[in-house]
């Protein structure tokens, strides 16, 4: 049913299984022991960082496989997406999983677009058991977006950590798991931002957007959630995210944001936080999702951000629009 | 309901309006008439070759909302994507719509994956006027993917002409309008083709998967249909496409290809025919859904076909895997 802007699902679908891998990095944060696996070589045994990411979806998607306990013929669709430019990274992990597949882009949003759209899906009976997963490298979006790492361009305090990860969920229409109760499609925002390396303050006023758009839909406030996580928007993002809705009369007290989470701010030096489409699928995989799985939490809000840039944009001195899709999710330990 | 990887709504939404706007060349080719909207200047009064095509999909939307009688307000998610690296053509002219958005990319299949999933998301009645476009520039797409133009660079004949052109629909859970019976997202298929300059050699194995997966899956075959529209094969995968199918003992008697529509080939030197998600998306809305609204054609596939390579990709010396979407569209004429 669909009030405003928010598909809210009569019968929820759930996530039947979720999984995380990551590199080194990512392997000597807080969140180490929720990954399922984690690589000490950023290469993965590839002989380049693109098929390093897109080994990062496989690797991603065999465990989901195993966990859920399905075979891959009984993948009814596949949502993933990624970074890279024309998403190749998915494109080729596609081809090695051989399900069929509907390819998305939303920069750091695709995890919860991806939630957002299997759980339509699923909801709708047209699938049993639909993947929604997306992954980054940190390399291939540095020298994509940015400077390739070997000019050894300085990195500015605003600049953020993109995560070398993957992250996904298999949505089922019924069963046990965390379930989805609803789903916000953002608009796209631009506050005429144009640092690249400032990409939280250019996601925070889509993330105000949503988050705004979804509580006035739903009748609800932040009192209603244990914690509303926000995908990427870093240090920087997350005191802005602040400042816009404190103008809008709103406290987000239990706020989490996923940059912040899947790093050690005082040790890892990752300036402003963790960000890339890798870095809240799987702070999702690794902590969201085993929160409210344990009963820990109960009732949370997913909110993944994504700046909507290319390098050619930015050489053609465009601002940066941003995106945020939220997905309301609850524990399976409450019945009702 | 699912048959295979085939969605069959039991009660099928409707293309309550549909649009095309085009560049100098397509206003010269065999479906001008067609169009909504023809440029001269491929600039569109913009800067550049990349706002130009934002400007394609921003006059697209226009048509569409004026064409099905509804406002901004009304839409409630927009499903777009384009060829620009990050897609950012669709994210730009989103900014300028506001309306939910949900990027996708599909390459040169994004029409027909954009247009099935407005329909799944239709029939489930989670939305009354649902956005599905995408758009590609000849000057935008040839600088990022092969070379760019002041380099005046030879085409071979296998080479495909990408449309300056943007598509779109207005999809719709009842009403007025032709039927979208059902979906088949497709797989990836790669035949090892690595050659930038023949893209229907890469894309034919992926119809012609998604073809016969579709056939076996509803029971039907070619004989069934008035009409097989293919994206953008051109005459080398269409070509490609016969062979395959005859290797599995089918011929497709009535097999058009939208690359081979757009243009005339005696007369307008594109080579083995056009491409583009604008080649596909704009022939749809100014030749195939026109046919099926008179009745001269009742019950067709559409099925645009997409490469998912990036130049990253090309320079790493990777094979194209290629990827079709289909969708069964009838006739507002065959009333049941």
């Amino acid at each position: 049913m669909r009030k405003g802007d928010t598909l809210c699902f009569a019968k929820p679908p759930v996530i039947g299984a979720f999984a995380a891998v990551g590199g080194k990095k990512e392997g000597e944060g807080p969140l180490k022991d929720g990954f399922d696996q984690l690589y000490e070589d950023n290469y993965l045994a590839q002989d380049n960082w693109e098929k390093a990411e897109r080994a990062l979806q496989s690797a991603c998607a065999g465990h989901l496989l195993r966990k859920g306990q399905v075979t891959r013929a009984q993948i009814d669709l596949a949502f993933a997406g990624d970074l890279q430019a024309q998403c190749t990274a998915s494109g080729y992990a596609m081809r090695d999983l051989n399900v069929p597949f509907a390819g998305l882009y939303g920069a750091c949003s695709t995890m919860a677009e991806a939630l957002g759209l299997a759980a339509c899906l699923a909801s709708a009976g047209l699938g049993g058991n639909i993947l929604a997963m997306t992954s980054s490298h940190f390399c291939a979006a540095e020298r994509q977006f940015r400077t390739p790492l070997d000019y050894g361009g300085k990195r500015t305090p605003t600049a953020q950590w993109t995560a070398t990860a993957a992250g996904g969920c298999l949505v089922r229409p019924v069963g046990e798991g965390v379930k989805i109760k609803a789903v916000t499609f953002g608009r796209v925002r631009d506050y005429e931002v144009s640092d690249i390396n400032n990409m939280g303050a250019a996601m925070a006023p889509a993330a105000a957007h949503t988050l705004l758009q979804y509580f006035r839909d739903t009748g609800t406030g932040p009192e209603d959630f244990d914690a509303v996580y926000t995908g990427d928007l870093g240090q920087v993002g997350s005191a802005l995210l602040a400042r816009l809705l404190a103008a809008e009369g709103l406290e987000l007290a239990r706020h989490r944001d996923c940059g912040l989470l899947l790093y050690d701010q005082a040790d890892q030096q990752v300036q402003a936080g963790g960000s890339g489409a890798g870095c809240s699928a799987s702070v999702l995989a690794a902590h969201i999702l085993p929160q409210l799985l344990s009963g820990r939490e109960t009732r949370v809000l997913f909110m993944a951000t994504g700046a909507l840039m290319s390098q050619t944009t930015f050489l053609e001195k465009e601002t940066i629009p941003g995106i945020a899709h939220l997905v309301e999710l609850e524990s399976p330990a409450v019945r009702g």
